[in-house]
């Protein structure tokens, strides 16, 4: 057996450098299990992507090996790359009760049967190969998450999934300290662990606290209530289907993923919906307006959302009026903050009052701030501790409090996505990089997207293209038709007419000297056009357009 | 005299709704004054747009009743769209001596002569028309900001400028609250105030604040101290020089506009500059690196910026290297989020130390938070307040902090920008609108990018462009070239010759068609091969790229 078959190696397909696109990969011989396959939502420079999923062609490279995917919970960024994963290959997947419910109605719009799910329950014992998988329970801002501990020949790998240790989660399935405790005690090899907040001081608030806010805000309100938050977000909505008991109010649920997610966690039983509580959004208006709150999405400030189209009076069933309270019960994903500003400010200005402000109380984070993460590192003392889940400053931050518990800096990893984590016994070490990166999924295409289709759609966003077509007889190399030129996206045509004459002129010159020197390579004609026109156009214009000579043969 | 000679008008043509592009005009009979000509930094969805400025179609077809500008300090967003202005009309500007320093430079850059420009000082009174002008110190995040008071022959109109309470100001002038005080036991007849802040509860701190942090923070380091901000936080630059000179460290400008900044602001008196602290950056190796400060820009994490190339280790003196400490001394304009947090992520992978956390006390903003507005509230107690400098969000809660202290609804007016606000001694009512908005700054062009342009450029970033040519004989409309198809954007071509293949044979489809059906407009054989290949081009990858059928005739 050589050294390297006889120690673990530990590697990320994604959450390393970035939030989103969660894949862990652990593996010792030839036994490969995956925690989580999730996806990401595409940074602004990435124009026209609609998700982001994980290079997976190291699993694809080592089929026969994956031996089972373990889900942590049913976040986008925890699941969303499943499907684009069941596609490629056939290999159990293991997760909670309502992780799958989630996941069945994944799998089903990629037309993928649900015969690999598997439901596990917190202490759930599982055997994969060589390993001995136990899962337990977290909290985190969606029920049902799970901490994952590998029980391996060289000891436990333990991942915490998204976490945080609320003491007074809104369903009573506290964090199992005792379980963490005994892993603890007993000692864990490593420690993969969410870094989110790794750079907030502090705990972060209990889900309670946002259920006292709202017993406030209802209390106060005489008109409709409108809450939006995450459509995942199930404690949330169970908090305001309570207030809403309290007060007298019915609620209803708006927009297809919250509908969705509320029927589903309902089913499952993570939802107690009081008798009647809930009324179909077409009966709203038959009840006045302080009988009434309303649930639904848009916490982003998404443009086609419920609460957006609300706002612009685009919605078929609810239009926001004077009196309505607006509780936006989330906070903007970065990126994502000017499009929430735009959101309130229609709101204010159709005449509702909006609770956005941080300061109010309306939203909590899911993920542990930095004396939580004390807390989970001082239980486990891993002998080795690799941070996850963030972005690089945050593993850095997560990296920070470790070694300030006394975790040596040697054996706290601030790994890439792709690099092989080695770990023995005794020794662990970066030991290499397999290919990892993200693949972008652009409508039906799945990596069919790349920097040169990038590059141009960046140019084209920024300054339009020009198109300028010849027709030239193929013999005498004569220009019979054109040129003639097109623009779009580079100025408005009709009051431009000067500057498009002047550029034809300039193609028409820069055609006669390639004439005059003999050249007849396209290549060099389309250069010569590119170069002289470019320089014309940003003499005149100060931008720099596509331009694309096409030149027809006849 | 008609009932409005007898009134006056006030219109924002830009700084209403919006952060930025600020512009308010006071107009009595036949004397317009125009208060600010800032631009704006466009949002997101302007592709390709470099600046936007407010359309002055008003003051140009009231020319001759303009009378003044007059400037309340010396930020982009105030200043910004004055070389627009005088390019159109010429007029006198009054400002600060910082404000006209800074507003030298810009004018030359527009080959603008400065003859127009006059200095001015707090409590200086000038007589424009029927007007008294009065200009009052303020505090702010740049030196020598005034807030203006108009004494008119139906009352004084108060207009704050960008203004905090610093009770601790690093120059020693404080606001004048004497003067505000006299003005409010006169009467004022209507103020307009900042509301950049007025969603932020308590105080905004003193800039003081930030220099105790730096004390610490200087205190601590070992190796070299870089510090980032905006070049225009002159009082910022000075703390940095001031605690740089108590822990005998050298201090380096690095970054055009840095330089130019601090330059100017010596060269006026507005920094202290102990002799021999400054050094160039071509010395800064000749220093350890515990004597040595960069002061420079790049706190949005501007791709182009200094910093963001010290971390990229693309700038030509300095990179960022283990054991450094970098202070980002700024939080994030709205939108700049994610480009700031990748500069971190750059910084911290370079081995710096980044304190760029809230919680760290390195900034502090330049607009006051409710309690100060409702000082200022208290100390004036307008007959009629119009809050300004804010999205529509701000002027609502400013709005509701003013009724909140007791001034009635229906005296407090919540305008968009364009609207006329038509005050008299004992009535004010909005009177009507007038054209306002943006013009867009597109390299050279002013105001030539629509939303057609737009439109396009919008469609082009998300999907891209595929152009068919086809050249066909004019007598028989027989094909003679093409049809050849060219994708930008779209798709990677070389792995997608089959689509490209298919895409031609739709094509060739699509004309046979118009052949058989006898149809020669162009306009519907354009449109017949428009939707063919439109369908086939969704269907087989779910995208909508533009089509740009072109058709030469021979």
């Amino acid at each position: 057996m050589s050294d390297t078959d006889s120690r673990i190696q530990i590697i990320s397909l994604g959450g390393l450098g970035e939030i989103g696109k969660n894949m862990s990969v652990i593996r010792y011989q030839d036994t490969i299990v995956v925690i989580d396959a999730g996806l990401m939502f595409p940074e602004e420079e990435l124009l026209g992507i609609d998700i982001v999923i994980p290079d997976i062609s190291y699993l694809l490279e080592n089929k026969e090996k994956v031996k089972a995917v373990l889900l942590t919970h049913g976040h986008e960024d925890h699941v969303g790359a499943l499907p684009y994963l069941l596609k490629e290959m056939d290999v159990p997947v293991y997760g909670s009760r309502l992780t799958m419910g989630i996941v069945e109605g994944k799998l089903e719009e990629h037309d993928l049967s649900n015969e690999n799910l598997h439901v596990v329950k917190p202490r759930d014992v599982l055997k994969v190969g060589p390993f001995e998988v136990e899962f337990l329970r977290v909290s985190h801002s969606i029920p049902d998450a799970l901490g994952i501990a590998i029980h391996t020949p060289l000891g436990v790998i333990l991942h915490t999934g998204d976490i945080k240790l609320d003491q007074t989660p809104v369903d009573g399935e506290v964090v199992d300290f005792r379980k963490l405790a005994e892993l603890g005690e007993k000692g864990v090899l490593v420690m993969l662990s969410d870094s989110t907040n790794a750079d907030k001081p502090g705990f972060t608030m209990s889900e309670r606290v946002v259920g006292n806010t709202f017993d406030d805000l209802f209390g106060k309100c005489e008109g409709r209530i409108i809450i939006t938050t995450f459509a995942s977000n199930v404690h949330r909505i169970q908090q305001v289907i309570c207030t809403a008991r309290r007060y007298g109010r019915k609620v209803s649920v708006v927009g297809r993923s919250m509908v969705n997610n509320v029927r589903i966690s309902h089913e499952l039983g993570y939802i107690d919906m009081p008798e009647g509580i809930l009324i179909e959004m077409e009966e709203i208006n038959n009840y006045p307006p302080h009988e009434v709150v309303i649930v639904t999405t848009g916490s982003q400030g998404e443009p086609m959302s419920v609460l957006t189209r609300m706002a612009t009076a685009d919605h078929r069933w609810v239009s926001i009026e004077r009196g309505d309270t607006v509780i936006i019960s989330a906070t903007p994903i970065p990126g994502n903050e000017k499009l929430v500003a735009k959101t309130v400010d229609l709101l204010f200005r159709q005449g509702a009052e909006v609770i956005y402000e941080k300061s109010m109380g309306v939203h909590v984070s899911g993920h542990a701030s930095q004396e939580e993460l004390k807390i989970l590192l001082n239980l486990i003392r891993p002998r080795y501790f690799i941070p996850v889940h963030g972005e690089y400053r945050h593993l850095m931050k997560h990296a920070k409090l470790a070694e300030s518990l006394g975790i040596p800096r040697s054996r706290i990893f601030v790994a890439d996505n792709g690099q092989i984590i080695e770990v023995g016994k005794k020794k662990a070490n970066i030991a290499g990089k397999i290919t990892a990166g993200k693949i972008l999924v652009d409508g039906l295409g799945v990596g069919d997207v790349g920097n040169i289709v990038l590059r141009d759609r960046r140019q084209l966003s920024q300054d339009g293209i020009m198109i300028v077509v010849v027709t030239i007889n193929k013999e005498s190399g004569e220009v019979v038709a054109g040129p003639d030129i097109l623009t779009r996206g580079f100025v408005y045509v009709r009051e431009s007419e000067e500057l498009i004459d002047d550029s034809r002129d300039r193609v028409k010159e820069a055609l006669d000297i390639c004439a005059k020197k003999k050249i007849s390579e396209w290549a060099v004609i389309k250069a010569q056009v590119r170069e002289s026109l470019g320089k014309h156009l940003y003499d005149k214009t100060g931008r720099r357009p596509m331009i694309l000579p096409i030149i027809m043969e006849v």
